[in-house]
């Protein structure tokens, strides 16, 4: 059979498409939003935020102003309309009507919002030059620093998040996530001038709180212990999880903290590798006890 | 010396040229496929199996069936143009009407196994919904799971694996691995109902399997403990090298398994950061026994 | 208020204008580079050491080196620009001509290296077919291993960075850090036949230095172990910091090593997740001294 | 008054708004289709008539029925969608449900005339070739002549036209005019084995009829000599306005022809330039009895 | 010799660059503006006008104040730099600052214009639907007519002119002429309520003044006599060249007017392919009073 | 039925392709060349002879011998994979590794051709100048005037036709047809300094020869009279058919001049709208007899 034949006869095309629409009987996933279009609405976002950095041209400074008016007003119709398909995929009681006019409010605040964030990364930037030695200029670490990258999507998110959009913030975060592998949760937290060197691996969930000030290095958890299961068998959602780190904190690399009542009080410092599933004082030092690793000369 | 003088005068482009022809010398690796066309023909696949969850624009759903058809025909083409490029490439002892014949044949085995695989990924959904308390609906999980992302992906670079295409399905996986930090080999083996939660530093080996309903959480690696050298001092390939993880296993955060004879025993637990290089039998719960972390207050 | 009336009316725009200019007083950074434009570099560099790999359409093997040819030249441009708003950005001292000039032997210098650069990769490519029993061939490596996009990119940033260009060498490694997981301080010195397996999590340090023949596994960490602050409280840039690595060292996945002062003697193997904070003599074995993890039967 | 303060105060984007509501009271002609969209839907058709002609690559003959099929899905249902739109928007007693109805039939019936349209162009092709004594392939006549390009456009377009479908096919025909110099109204009746040599210049009204093997050159109008108002002194619509031009005509430059009560016997050669407004009998020829030009010795 | 060769050793690229460069000696036309930029403000201006007929997609209508908004804000910077551009360009005493604030001032008298000339449009549109009995409805005029792409570029392009922005306004009735076969220099001036039937061939010149409700048809010429040269042999440049066309006054097909003296009164109608060098009284009826053309049997 | 069902069902596709087959019998059209292509590579030939004038961004002018050499560069291989690809298919004696050589030969040689073409452009410029009263620039004709944009693409076009190399020069010289009206045939040959004003409706056939410093106005055809048959009543290709004009000839709008034999003496001025079919000597003065047109009052 050459491939000519079995295009015109075969049922693979039918079979998926009836797959599909088995799985996703009581939903329309297909029909509100795609991940694209979220992440095409969070990059308008962040260049309002922070112009000209991750554009396709330099922005000239003299047509600053102009420049935020025209993206605002693209940028908001845009977001009022991803908001309004989403509202009406998830609130079946509603009419269209009330929907629209609930998008539209939510736009208005999300937007409203955006002065506060850019101030909050103001601040990011400066804990950044302060906690690398190797930044070498603000600018390098607006171009180039993951850190930025993930904390300018995560508190636009997680504005988003408290304004009660669904769905859209986790995509951005998971956008944040894949760029720069760390994934913090829109749910969480974070005080002002936080701080990730390197940041791969770093997790941050849903239901942690974390003061000023904090620095984390790469590959640290904020994870939870375990969680409990409902009567038939699955994870009671909505709990507090996750651990609370209080302002002026340092935790290294590769540092995993789990569990909802788990607090580390202020000015601690948390060493490499360590595994940690209770509180500690505030101006606690942290360290593994384990011995020192054995160097052997080489057999052979 | 200004730039046009040197751009008129230099040798560089010439030697390139001849590094880049010295070193490939029985190869033509500049003329079969780019990397851009595998995760292209990787896309289309992946929008048959998920229609609308990933492209600019959502599906509409009344056009579904039609869209699928569309879709069938022109990845069959792509697909079968890409694996005749490659067997061109790599079968040397073949004419070019046996090499497209073959071509053909893979494509259509290639394209009946989709079903199959929408299938299997129907339940990773589910899996991933009860296994994570920060999971809001179905629909988050497909739009935004990097786990979903990276079995998506696996499953249809295992198939392609298995059905004897070479170079393409690794391409794939690194696709995955670039983008959500998991590594699965596609020679792996990997049951039903497979969650990864974060995922960022998940390593799984080329000849690792795994049951059903399996649960894994960031960085942990199913990896080899060494391989053995040939007389010249290469590695051997095509060994068995890493380890088999049964039906309803859980391993958290951090936790290495090594070895191809290491096999973790069903419904066993196995603690974060732990460093495995034996097996385990059904129903164990392997821990560290290492000394709590010591929290001292801070000197000075 | 709806949308229309809300747009009509507010002060976002102006005030997300006044704070990143409050935010950018002595520097321009929205006038000189984007990340977007760095990028475009990068691939440019790339596309003429390893041609066909990374683009759109494979590369006809009889035109390579007109295509070469045509390549180098508008790179050169490009990379000129791009450069000689860097040196305007960053030299306020310098006229425009000067600013110019420099960026023109700049251009030059970085465009010469490329063939040795291209040379160190062929054999980046024959350490990963010899180290890693997976790789089929040495098409797969190019095609698919983060180690060597990792490398290749590594590589041009480490030459620009010896060049004495600021920011653009960052940016560019920032690029290899989202895309491979693998994040490498472009200021490192890095040797011949330099491979990395998995990669996901791997932090070398600015001023770190690696032998030849030296492979890594994922979530090796080449770090600092801290740093002196300045009178203000500001970290002292330019220090020592990170390890040295000597030839033919393997390090396993998740070690950590840290300090400027520590030295790791040749013929080395470091174990897996070990934490070394000082120095070992040649032809070490380093492995943790930990108890083995315990296993013990699930209760209940 | 700065560029930037004028932006903040002026009232032109409310003015034009305005403006643009207040033209289109009845009809939302901003909401159901672009030109852009129509001349999209155009293109495809033609491909699926011409395929590869008028495409960025040339198609792969071996793949042309899978092509076809692919190209042929894709085309049924963005057809369907901008009828339908077109039909919701002029239709406004129906419903929506029997508006989709009525454009999927229409749909399917403008797709199944395309072989037959396929059919009248190989003739127009033969046509051209015996024409012009400067042709020298049929390639070249696909490739690169305006009336074929022009007959392929309005033999889509006088079939979508006689469907019913309002709108539409006038946009097709006058995407024909704008690149081909060539107006022929959608509405016109044309015969087999048509040719029009050069074409710039050549106006076809809505009510002329063309027998089979006829033949024009550049600017030869079919045109209405002058139409009957009603009460209100705007033309009657509908009324046979345009001549009728029966078999094996040839039409000179420039020749005008006008009135719907105008008939051109069959086998009748028209000259250059003749003005003519009534009928002639077959077998004529009709030519200017105006003098010689004056050729006078240039004075001074 | 190989291709390879010759692109080696050619001096093709340095002869092109010397002809070039020799031919621009006063001016440097490759330094201000292309035509594809000239082209690409024309649409916006146009889009301003006459939002959704000639975009990608339709605009949504209660967005269209927004809508308006944002592209009045863009085009404003956008046209701003294309005129300090073609000022810098040509004005050779002035600084940049004051060229910029001329350009600035330009911008905004351009764009208040704009009211007005979407009122003008309203009008030909009106004008286009009682002109022609083949015309269905003001959307298919808006979407399909020539005339009214060619007046809409027209109006915009003459504001321009008459604002004394120079080359820009020609590239843009150019621009129309391409597409329309309507060729209206910039220069020209033209009352309210015109219409031009089909269009093709359509030429009317610098110093043509047209009243209200003029309607003309393919291949109408309102052009100059001769023209008067200087002592170089040059012609004079800026003379008054080309006839007045009064109010309500009817130009049927291929009728020639010329010179600057040449006055057509009021509501006169002029007959086609008449060639006129001297004035017609108001009322006038102007036709050829050529005999009719000759009818012969065919010979033979 | 719905749209889905017949989509299901229907042969449409399959009846396209099969007519398609039928037609190409001989020939394989959708194979070698695409209508896109050959425009491609004529906008590449245009821009190494007018640098900047057709582009995106204007050219740089401190680069201008870089951007030329990279432009050469990759223009030269797309053309020579065209020619091959059109010889190919056309030679159907000669094996694929002559045609490459052939096609070498035949780039080189129309590359060498290009500052020659790029001189007599210059000539066309100045002539355009002086022969243009509304002229402000010779900026304003590189932009603006459809008579540089046909002759440029004509003067490319009669090159290649001279070189050999089919059907390719007949695509080219239709591009300029569609785009300005003006309807040159590639084998025509026209001298120095030659204008043609506003240009649309302009004809040229295959056979004329044009001395220098002729100027032409709108709608002039120089073209066959009529032309002799072969028994088979097909036309005798290759004959002489079009007429001769002789150095500094104006040719005012409407005139036609018929006739291989007719030869229109040097120092000529041709008349608008004259129709002539034979000679006239040096220093003439062709025009109308015809009486004035009547004018009279028209009728009440």
């Amino acid at each position: 059979m050459t491939l000519n034949e079995w295009l015109a006869g075969n049922t693979v095309a039918a079979q998926l498409t009836q797959l599909n629409e088995d799985n996703l009987h009581h939903n329309d996933v297909l029909g509100f939003a795609t991940r694209t279009q979220v992440i095409d609405i969070l990059k308008s976002l962040r260049s309002l935020i922070l112009p000209g950095i991750f554009e396709r041209q330099p922005v000239n400074r003299t047509r600053l102003n102009a420049v935020m008016a025209t993206q605002l007003c693209s940028t908001a119709m845009q977001l009022c309309d991803l908001i309004h398909g989403v509202l009406r995929h998830t609130c079946e009681d509603e009419n269209d009507a009330d929907c629209l006019c609930r998008a539209e409010r939510l736009t208005i605040r999300i937007l409203e919002g955006l002065p506060a964030i850019r101030s909050l990364l103001g601040d990011d930037i400066e804990a950044a030059f302060e906690g690398d030695p190797a930044a070498k200029s603000s600018e390098e670490i607006m171009l180039s620093y993951p850190s930025l990258e993930a904390m300018s999507i995560f508190r636009i998110a997680h504005h988003i998040y408290t304004c009660g959009v669904p769905i859209l913030p986790r995509i951005m975060t998971e956008y944040a996530h894949r760029n720069t592998g760390i994934d913090i949760h829109p749910g969480a937290t974070i005080g002002r001038r936080f701080f990730i060197d390197h940041g791969t691996g770093v997790v941050i969930g849903e239901t942690c709180t974390i003061g000023n000030n904090v620095k984390l290095y790469q590959g640290v958890t904020l994870g939870a212990k375990s969680f409990p299961l409902d009567e038939n068998g699955n994870p009671i959602k909505g709990i507090k999880r996750h651990p609370d780190i209080e302002d002026n904190v340092v935790i290294y690399a590769g540092a995993t903290i789990l569990g909802g009542d788990t607090r580390i009080g202020h000015d601690s410092v948390i060493g490499g590798n360590v595994w940690l599933t209770h509180s500690a004082p505030p101006y606690s030092t942290v360290f593994n006890a384990q011995p020192s690793p054995v160097i052997k000369p080489m057999e052979g």
